[in-house]
């Protein structure tokens, strides 16, 4: 039987992701975001949405750029941090001991630690209410070697990646292997 | 050391959300998506991608609507199928003895069976490039009793959704508490 709870941002996986950007006087900032996801195959692209109170905001649109760095969840402390602070009020790369590398295809900087991070180029801006939607071109994707397989392509297990549950506000793990996709819905 | 990977849509977590449509003759359908996520807070919004070239597309457009039902692990296989076999060619509810329930909300039904449902009405629709993004507001979210826990909130390991590892290509489900959301990070 379903209950109806109303209408809610509520919907189960969400990602943890930090947007990496500089500021006007070229501080790198992270911001933690949770609503976001890939939103075009051709040009790749990922959409992420920010309110326009956010330093983040204006950093984006001033620079036209970002990156969406993948904590693995040893760095989930960190990620919370950076959604909870300002870019405003602090350092957060100084604060958390994180370490701003500047990508040499956008105007933003990409962490360090981070076991994958994408380079984005602004496409387009969409202010849909409260939040703003963030169309980035992915430029790069770029791995740290230790999290890809044999195959040479990311194992998620070894990224290790948060998932945020939202309305309980938890974050939890990958879990195990259901299967294998476009394979075991075929035999029907 | 970051090894280059190239520009591709590459990032984890992603999703497996069903999108549910009705087509112009009133026969309901369902399609899987990775590409998408929450996208607004006020209005409660969520954005699914899709390509002119599917069936869904032509369907959200003809009513303004579709929902996002949430499968859980127990589901992959059918959910898999559904990201599979296209609506032009058979009718995938039937096909899979899932139940299609007229949302009372928006023209289009949701999956009886699946733990958790959003109804959404169609407010914007913006062409990235091969994929078109679908913007819709969340109208109602309805869960089964059995996945709310104690709080009335939904227990994401109640609800088992899904996880989608791209590139590889796996499913994957929800693993171990890392921890609480806008608290871990604020010893700092």
């Amino acid at each position: 039987m379903k209950k109806s709870l109303g209408p809610q941002t509520m919907v189960y996986p969400l990602p943890v992701w930090c947007v990496g950007t500089y500021d006007k006087a070229g501080k790198p900032n992270l911001a933690t975001v949770a609503w976001a996801g890939i939103c075009c195959s051709k040009p790749p692209c990922v959409a992420v949405s920010l309110r326009e109170a956010t330093y983040t905001y204006g950093n984006i649109l001033e620079r036209g750029a970002y990156t969406v760095n993948v904590p693995s969840a040893a760095y989930a402390a960190e990620a919370d941090y950076f959604g909870i602070a300002s870019g405003r009020d602090v350092d957060k790369f100084q604060e958390s001991g994180l370490t701003p590398v500047p990508s040499g295809l956008v105007d933003a900087p990409y962490v360090g630690e981070f076991p994958l991070v994408l380079e984005c180029k602004l496409l387009q801006h969409n202010q849909i209410g409260l939040h703003t939607q963030f169309i980035g071109e992915i430029m790069d994707v770029k791995a740290e070697d230790a999290v890809l397989g044999q195959d040479g392509k990311p194992d998620i297990k070894r990224i290790d990646p948060i998932i945020y549950a939202t309305k309980v506000q938890q974050y939890y793990r990958t879990g195990d292997l259901i299967g294998k996709a476009f394979a075991m819905g075929r035999k029907r």
